[in-house]
């Protein structure tokens, strides 16, 4: 790794000289106790461990000595086996259990940063890179805005995104900058045209991109290794910082119909893999491979990043909960899955969403492109379908002419008439979330994509994560409600 | 409850119209579908709690049957009566399971919400206060100040204060305005002075009060109920927002050598208990009851600051982990301690800790107090004591003439002998925080106190927290220490 990017820009209302100055002097008290056990600290205001009133705690979970531990999870039920995760003040696994109950580093406990490096080094090339402990991927996601934000900056990001990070970064006062996406995920070109036609009235050139390159967040679009070459060059030529959330790495799928191969071959490679430079912030959870509410995850990134992370989450959040530390340290230690059995778990995991999604599918292909008025790909990871109408097919749908207006004037009634489909979808007992809740707010007055954004919001979102019941019954009153729709029939109000 | 107070001004980047239009679309799908269980839903993408890969979790936590369960706790040790709270897949308690595994609203489980409301109506008045879970207080007081923070405000906080609190606030822009603090906690007089002479060049007049009203940490303070009315007329007066940051409210504490009368009294009267208005907001945990690792607390507001804060969670930590409040759903629920145990354990942990006080205030009458040097006040709450060194004994304290120099220009070398016995203390083996860690930063073209801080920064810390073994090493050396350093000898180093 070369050094740190130059463009390492942070909150100048938190810059490292103010904080080296105000915080470290308490902190640097404690790391003075911390360094030299040999002296009597009566500094910290800390509990003492005897005065927790836990003694053990016990986590029964799955047992994934099977090839499919998923599979069988799931058709045994309350008879399928398990393990019995045991930290307690009484045995050898005291002194996690009474430090994961303290107060602890910001970064994490130790053996939970152990256990995250062990991952990253199985999936991923990243030398050099640190791992800092988040709550999840929103609270990760937020303080690298945090970390990278000055008032007034424009960020990149995926033109269709995940709703409240663009506002958490709105709240930290940057304007976003859409590039647009397709079935391939973010556009390389699209993305370099914006940063070589940089206007410098608009302040200056965004230095962060923020996408997801799996299984996209709504499109379910993945960048093939092509594109995130591309990128990656286009990052090192303009001096752009990376944000790769990656909450569905783990949920990468096969052609459709076919057995599941991916249960030996190797994931996609990570833009964090091919960072020679430093400048990927990789964002992973546990949400979707464990638990969403055990609100734990990691941030991969240089170590210049890390430490203003820390700093960042000495400010806030303090550490991150000793519970779900101990799981995940259990979990992947010497009396729990290890990492063998964690990537058994995630691979039949996977597998069991590739069979949801061929399930979707098919009942899709019966249902809904039958109608001929809606179609979507084969989504290669994630949870969701992107599934496109033919809105241009329906009697009441209008386009002004060409010539009647300027380049990023809306020219259509697709809003209209997708917000009708939707209010139709609910009355039918259906809920979909249709596409316009996911565009990214852009600066009208630079806003110069080849069509207006809301003429392209002719998609809905399905995903493929809810039971199979659920799915056989929704997906035929989509397809229900789409022929009624384009037969014409006045908005049902 | 009269209406929210007139002074609500939420920052500028985050306004209501901004997340009303921005973050609602998608969660109002979300509400569709929880409030419409008919509805088949291919919305949400969420992991099904079938593929969670966790039973049960069982906690295995201290018996509250006996009068005084901590005494039991710590004298039994290993074979100290303990109750297993069990939650999971496979019975009654399965949905509280499964909902705190899943993601969840942003002010927490409803379960929890109702457990800590529960302690509050206990303990408080607060009729129409609504509660919203948090990380602990560090995350409770972070989202308190960037919910009434607009860049630029001044805040008004004790002068000595926990020093990550501070520094969180400037990273929003806040400027921190210093209220003399004496060993009775906050001065009233000193509040309405700085608000009735405010000048306006200074920006607007402040509309926030940061304040800790039991054991104030670092000076140990405890405000009386005549002082707690006399600040609560004040923020009447001049429309001040009150944030109670109150950690230590369960431990408070008699004279010395007293019985621990507490254990049946009531604690003292909060200020949100005197809160007609709204204009209190408080902030409670269980680091200091149950474990600081379990990173859980609460705030309890108008429900005006909790439908905001609720926006703020929602777009950074999100809902609080499930670990923790599975944790006090049960512990506080009819298989649990239940609120009357929940009372006994922290009446006998605030008898446990008055204990603690004790042993310190007489190792320190004994061995620091007897040198003639140092001296302390009795603290009624907390985990800490406020020593005063009485640095202007010290052969080489330096005291410029009164009339030589202005208002706010420092006239001691105070800063320096204190630094020097901090560091005679270190090479000594001990250490103790130094009073300088804890100045609450001021904005010097403002600082009309009648003396500079740094001329009364000569007080320690010192915490009784910690084993006993560690008071009884550790005072004697602060005793030895400061009976050294004041016969003069040469700055070690």
């Amino acid at each position: 790794m070369t050094a740190a990017p130059q463009f390492i820009d942070l909150n100048h209302h938190l810059s490292p000289e103010t904080l080296a100055r105000k915080v470290n002097p308490l902190k640097d008290i404690i790391r003075v106790v911390t360094n030299n056990p040999q002296l009597i600290s009566l500094a910290n205001g800390d509990p003492h461990h005897s005065l927790y009133p836990i003694r053990r705690i016990d986590y029964e979970v799955a047992s994934v000595a099977s090839d499919d531990p998923v599979a069988q999870w799931k058709s045994l039920g309350a008879s399928a086996p398990t393990q019995i995760l045991s930290t307690s003040k009484d045995d050898e696994s005291k002194r996690l259990l009474n430090s994961a109950l303290a107060y602890g580093h910001g970064a994490g406990l130790s053996e939970a940063l152990r256990v995250v490096t062990d991952i990253n080094i199985k999936y991923h090339t990243a030398p050099n890179h640190v791992v800092t402990m988040t709550l999840g991927n929103a609270d990760a996601i937020t303080k690298c805005l945090r970390m990278l934000a000055t008032p007034g900056d424009s960020f990149l990001a995926d033109e269709f995104t995940f709703a409240p990070m663009p506002m958490a970064a709105e709240a930290h006062g940057v304007n976003w900058v859409p590039v647009k996406i397709d079935s391939g995920g973010l556009v390389p070109e699209e993305l370099e045209r914006i940063l070589a036609n940089w206007d410098p009235k608009r302040g200056r050139r965004p230095h962060v991109l923020y996408t997801t390159p799996c299984g996209q967040n709504p499109t379910g679009s993945t960048l093939s290794q092509e594109r995130r070459k591309q990128i990656y060059d286009i990052a090192q030529r303009y001096d752009i910082i990376i944000i790769e959330d990656d909450p569905y790495y783990f949920l990468q799928y096969d052609a459709p119909g076919s057995e599941p191969a991916h249960m030996t071959k190797d994931f996609a490679k990570s833009l964090l893999s091919i960072d020679v430079d430093g400048r990927v912030i990789r964002i992973d959870t546990f949400s979707k491979i464990m638990a969403p509410g055990m609100r734990l995850g990691w941030i991969t990134s240089h170590p210049a990043f890390h430490t203003h992370l820390v700093k960042f989450i000495d400010l806030s959040t303090q550490n991150p909960h000793g519970f779900g530390q101990i799981l995940i340290v259990e979990l992947l230690g010497p009396h729990g899955w290890q990492l063998a059995g964690f990537d058994r778990w995630v691979r039949s995991l996977c597998a069991d969403y590739q069979r949801r999604r061929d399930f979707l599918l098919a009942l899709f292909e019966r249902d809904v492109a039958s109608t001929g008025f809606a179609s979507a790909d084969v989504p290669e990871a994630g949870m969701f379908i992107w599934v496109r109408v033919d809105v241009e097919k329906h009697p009441r749908f209008v386009r002004a002419a060409d010539d009647a207006t300027g380049a990023n004037v809306v020219k259509t009634n697709t809003t209209t008439l997708m917000t009708e489909l939707f209010d139709a979808c609910i009355a039918d007992g259906l809920v979909i979330c249709p596409s316009s809740v996911f565009i990214l707010p852009a600066d009208p007055r630079y806003d110069d994509m080849p069509s207006p954004i809301d003429d392209r919001s002719n998609f809905i979102r399905v995903t493929f994560a809810g039971s199979e019941e659920t799915m056989a019954a929704g997906i035929p009153i989509l397809g229900r409600v789409l022929k009624e729709f384009f037969a014409g029939s006045s908005p049902t109000k």
